[in-house]
């Protein structure tokens, strides 16, 4: 059985196809600028061993159409990946937000999809394009199990005392005002990946998710503890453009003094802030260019992204009061050098010492980059949410997962 | 020579007076609601090795006439502390905000009441009310040096990558917003008589101030690296009746979906939250009471309370890359045995391991609360700004300080 995986975004469509005996897609691609003059495809196969693109440009007038091409291209002459799309048993959905009721991978029926509807107000900018994306697909898939994997999901097992904030109860109970934590596929991914490479299904786990978005949790025995990001994925860490832990004062000030409207705040730290509000630059590869040419902004950037990282490291070993591995995925985490090099400084006290050859040897798969006296073991685990999203739907429909 | 301490606020005026050979203060006390109908003097003194206090309700119209009375109570025929006030050779002003520019206790000159009134934007609340008992100890002390001692100067020397925020440049370079950090006197007077006790001047020091404001300190060598409220006294640890961190969205969410305004956020987050938000109570003692009684509410706010402390215990050993002591130090930090507890409670993994025997006795002084096999000390030192402001006039002026 194949499963097909889709990220659907408000004008975007990502997916993967899988089949059953492999981790990597047969196929994968992305719809892009839905509903814009300039709509485009790009579809990424295997054929005789080589991997191909094709890319396509034309009217997508909206998701409907968007899938009904991408379900074309799956069984197209010469490029088919499979013979027809009934062979895709199962599409697994990305869902960003399933607040408090979603807590696991689930079976998409009306009731699933109001519960992903009533979390618009928290997730405006994620959940419609889902819900958009699951109704394409019950038509183009029909005889498909449609399934949700949720972003927050691996994170509802944080205890209340790491979930609540401090102001009233009411802004809970009320307005469902909590940490849920995002990225939680991806941590749930490399922590289940290196429990498996360490032999060590208790392992005290720090997962770090440095990607464009940038978050970390605290992973106790397979289960999420603590997480970096917020309400929203704008707390935490320093990301590509967005601020990471700010005094709510900055707001308030910035309201009061000088008129700041709340989208002009929403605005500054979702996309003018973090590495971009201190360089400039919102792709590490260009900052970690600047840095190596000795430019002072850079350098400050790298410190301070460097510094949030390693207070968690400290914060969540405190929480677990233990540390067995700290886990780098993601773009930064899984090709930064400099980043991993910054974050693991002067940090043996909590155990962690990087071996620097290794660090700075390219890799692919789990790399192991602790020295020997590193009581800590520093992994490099390669993300992989998509074939994580295959892989929670084959095990919901009790088919083995090889995992 | 006698130093009088002055903290002046917006409607109230707290004073201690100073002998050279005592750590104890002559008298001290305390003119609240200033310029209401219902204006109240405490004054407390000793004679005859007992403590008095006076109470004295009259028409106190301003600050002005608020430090008249209590210039003349140091001298009043039966209760005199001093024969006159000629004897005061300095007045040791509590200043909350000197900014990046007043870096150090200083001797009060034109430009720096100027620099001070520049920073009203930065500390509405405080700074105007320091300009006030300045200009109105001035006419009362006329023969004394006035000297400001700043609660954010301890902080000033935090590394940048500690003090900026991840938003553009410009915030910084033309607003000021950066983290300052504030309790500085309370941090620097605990961690120096930390470091006498410990006898270890480049002792790695985590203090941790527990009033009705709370805040911590990283301290290394004695100097301050990293502390956890930033712009303001809002972010950070939970307080009595503020927040401390919070996602920023939080209010993000509040503005544009409940339409709360700047105004209401503001008191949202500083009045109405943090204990008092969680509990309905703001003074610990009401609190423990009700958590003794088995109230969930109270159980769920002292473990949030306890865990936000782990995190920045943790973090500051991993910005420090080590920890020779934690010390617990105000109303809370001295007094309440059960959040010590929780604080340290499962923390052996960083070195830390409470005696529960020495943490339930009631003490005076400094005492060392670690269990023999705690590698970090665990110390109370009862805080007392107080008597810093008046050694930092003296050392200032030149006198020995017997510190
Ligand atoms: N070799 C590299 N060195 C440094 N940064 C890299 C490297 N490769 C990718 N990145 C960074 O990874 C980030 C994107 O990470 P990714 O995980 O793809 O993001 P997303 O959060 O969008 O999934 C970008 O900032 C990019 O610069
Ligand atoms: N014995 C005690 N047990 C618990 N809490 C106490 C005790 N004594 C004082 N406190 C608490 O200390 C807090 C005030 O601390 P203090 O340092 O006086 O505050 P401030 O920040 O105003 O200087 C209050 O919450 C009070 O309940």
């Amino acid at each position: 059985m194949e499963i097909f995986v889709i990220n659907s975004g408000s004008s975007s469509i990502k997916y993967q196809l899988f089949s059953q005996d492999s981790s990597s897609p047969l196929c994968s691609g992305l719809v892009e600028r839905i509903g814009q003059p300039d709509a485009l495809i790009t579809h990424k196969y295997r054929q005789h061993d080589e991997e191909k693109v094709l890319y396509i440009q034309q009217q997508v007038p909206d998701h409907e159409a968007g899938m009904q091409v991408v379900g074309e291209l799956l069984t197209r002459d010469g490029i088919a990946v499979i013979r027809d799309s009934g062979q895709v048993g199962a599409v697994g959905h990305r869902v960003v937000h399933g607040g408090e009721k979603l807590t696991g991978t689930t079976v998409i029926t009306p009731g699933v999809k109001d519960k992903i509807k009533a979390l618009y107000p928290l997730a405006p900018l994620h959940n419609p394009g889902h819900i958009k994306g699951i109704e394409v697909s019950e038509k183009i898939f029909p005889q498909a199990v449609q399934i949700a994997v949720f972003d927050t999901a691996f994170h509802t097992s944080l205890p209340e005392k790491a979930f609540r904030y401090a102001i009233p109860d009411s802004f809970y109970k009320n307005h469902g005002i909590r940490v849920y934590g995002f990225h939680g596929i991806s941590h749930q991914y490399v922590s289940g990946e290196a429990m498996k490479y360490l032999n060590h299904t208790d392992a005290k786990l720090i997962t770090i998710h440095l990607g464009n978005g940038c978050s970390m949790a605290a992973v106790n025995g397979g289960k999420s503890v603590d997480t970096s990001m917020g309400l929203t994925p704008l707390d935490g860490l320093i990301m590509g453009t967005r601020s990471g832990c700010i005094d709510a004062s900055v707001l308030l000030y910035l309201a009061e003094r000088e008129n700041y409207s709340t989208e002009q705040l929403t605005t500054l730290l979702n996309k003018q802030s973090g590495m971009q509000g201190l360089t400039g630059h919102n792709d590490m590869r260009d900052i970690s260019a600047l840095y190596n040419n000795g430019n002072a902004r850079a350098e400050l950037a790298y410190e301070m992204y460097a510094y949030r990282i390693k207070k968690f490291i400290g914060a969540y070993a405190a929480a677990m009061n233990g540390l067995d591995a700290i886990v780098f995925t993601a773009g930064v985490g899984e090709n930064d050098a400099l980043a991993r090099d910054l974050v693991c400084r002067n940090m043996d006290f909590l155990g962690i010492k990087l071996d620097n050859e290794k660090n700075s040897e390219k890799g692919n798969g789990i790399r192991d980059l602790s020295a020997p006296a590193s009581r800590a073991r520093i992994l490099v685990v390669p993300t992989n949410e998509e074939l994580e999203i295959a892989r929670q739907c084959r095990q919901l429909l009790g088919e083995t997962t090889g995992r």
